[in-house]
């Protein structure tokens, strides 16, 4: 490959992804265990059926019919009042992070955020030759108004706060969104791609993007709505936001079929939303179960649970995966990060981890 | 929004695209005039139904089964043997196109082309902060032998071929493709948007990605296949050019609906690209009554037509917009571009026009 005239810092590098492997009990990438309904199927299909016929035309470019009905979801589901003109889509959140940073980052400019966070903002970087910058969580995986300070003390020009922060499941609240966009003149990123599963009643960023011109909140489909295959994302933020991702968004980024799919999607928000609630239930019930077995495990207000401390956790891995159970290796050395399923994968996922922690293989054992 | 931290060569900016009017004739973005039938709507509602299922998955990453359909059509269509280790596919030609610049072009890197040509090329340059050049093509909008070596002195890293190429229609033969691959270490992209388009008989540069592994041919499936919906592009080229691909794109950038509703559509080619003949021999005749009207016309191999010469090409455009047709300002000063329709929209758009320049109007005259 060496041969090819790739960018230099491209060389030698592996593409991003975890592996797309057949298991039984499939903990790996936070996806939601709950399929598409019967009638969502059918809405989808029927969706579908409707814009085949037109199928020889361009999609609408600016994708109105999607926007509309996403904040309308917004305006309900964060109780603010929200618009399609202050509302993106893309074909998932990574494109959407790709157009923000095409915009307000590039050569010369940097961006901060705070580990352990996605692994994806580093590539995101890299392919928009932003400079990417880090400065690493509390002891307890947590943002504080001291490292913000910090933050805004290296003069970056994109913050990325990720709440719930994956793979920790740390949120972070409200008054420390408004305590940086108070602060900072660059742009603040608020990843809620795992928002929906947060404690009721704790506030989104979204309730702020009436306030603040600067901020930039992000959400996807592919988590809460039950949608990873369709690839939607979308961002909610000022209207001067989102006019201006579309000086570089491509022309006719999302298609027809997407659009169509994903509003059939957003109509159904009342039962995919229903079913956050016995994740968020199973969430909590996983952790209590782990912190009895001794286990240290991250708060989490996501639908996954950072949990360890192993002194292999690749070990730990492989021997679930052997069991039929694929979770992530992700987060600080020692820590495994796993998604919460259905009841059931989770009682799979319980009773091989007991099994494989009991088992003395060298590896296993707790720090 | 000059008050957004955006990139500076950003600043004052306007997002690329035409009008998405709705007209009775619209000629303007050299769609397929042929909407899907009935019977590839039907599969294709079928296949969203198949996979929608399952979409609380993420889709297949490498989108194996849509680029081996993909393979075998390249393969049928252009005579060669293509695998799918050949072929990468993505969200619209422009989505490939910004991968493969993400790839082999950058900061300090130069693209060169011949103009008139498709006026995205240097928007992907400025999403990928490429360096952007141009030649001028020869009068008749051809690309000679002293064009490539005037372009290849410079030492650019890509060089992009648009063949045939929007909007003059101009097809590039094989020689000078074998020309410049033989010649130049850097990357060549083929751009063959159109290819289907060409006259039969003559080669793609599909029949030479054996030959020169650094050969890039990019195809879609908005023009032949008729589903510009659906945005799918894909790009045939070596095994290496398409593994390093996969270093640059967005993890799952293709969505489960667009895999299956594409696939459905590739089984569909033979019934789609018989359309193709119709609007060949519509261009042929379209082209033979504007020469007889005492229009230029460049000679096309795609599913449009450069048309001019006219004393003020916007007053033209405006008139025949009056008239219910849509057709693009495009090429150069003078000239304009039309899409090929159906016989009946063809038959409006030359009463139209006959109409336009026997009105009288200032800007209507020829040149």
């Amino acid at each position: 490959m060496n041969a090819l005239p790739i960018r230099k810092d491209l060389i030698g590098l592996s593409p991003y992804g975890a592996p797309q492997l057949v298991v039984p009990v499939r903990l790996n990438v936070n996806e939601n265990p709950f399929a598409p309904s019967a009638a969502l199927v059918d809405a989808m299909a029927a969706a579908v059926r409707s814009v085949a016929v037109d199928l020889n035309r361009y999609p609408d470019r600016d994708a109105i019919e999607l926007r509309q009905a996403l904040a309308r979801f917004i305006s309900q589901e964060s109780d603010v009042s929200v618009l399609s003109q202050n509302v993106w889509a893309a074909n998932g959140s990574n494109e959407i992070m790709l157009q923000l940073l095409q915009l307000f980052g590039g050569p010369g400019r940097q961006l901060i955020t705070f580990t352990p966070t996605y692994s994806m903002y580093v590539d995101y970087c890299r392919d928009t030759f932003t400079e990417f910058s880090t400065l690493p969580r509390t002891v307890d995986f947590t943002v504080d108004r001291e490292l913000l300070d910090e933050a805004m003390s290296q003069n970056p020009d994109v913050i990325i706060l990720t709440s719930p922060n994956n793979p920790t499941g740390t949120f972070l609240p409200i008054e420390l969104v408004d305590y940086v966009c108070e602060r900072f003149t660059g742009v603040v990123i608020v990843d809620e791609a795992y928002a929906e599963f947060r404690t009721q009643g704790t506030q989104s960023a979204v309730s702020r993007v009436g306030v603040h011109p600067h901020l930039v909140v992000t959400r996807t489909m592919s988590k809460a709505f039950s949608c990873a295959g369709i690839r939607l994302g979308y961002a909610i933020a000022s209207e001067e936001v989102i006019d201006a991702v579309q000086l570089v968004r491509l022309p006719y980024h999302l298609s027809a079929v997407t659009q169509a799919v994903a509003c059939a999607a957003v109509s159904f928000a009342d039962e995919l939303l229903g079913q956050v609630d016995v994740i968020r239930q199973e969430r909590e019930a996983l952790r209590t179960w782990m912190l009895d077995q001794g286990f240290d495990v991250a708060p989490s207000e996501a639908n996954f649970l950072m949990f360890g401390q192993f002194s292999d956790r690749d070990v730990v891995w492989a021997q679930l995966l052997e069991r039929g159970v694929l979770i992530r290796q992700v987060g600080p050395s020692g820590w495994l990060r796993v998604t919460i399923g259905t009841p059931e994968e989770n009682k799979v996922f319980r009773s091989a981890l007991l099994d494989v922690v009991s088992s003395g293989i060298t590896g296993t054992e707790r720090k």
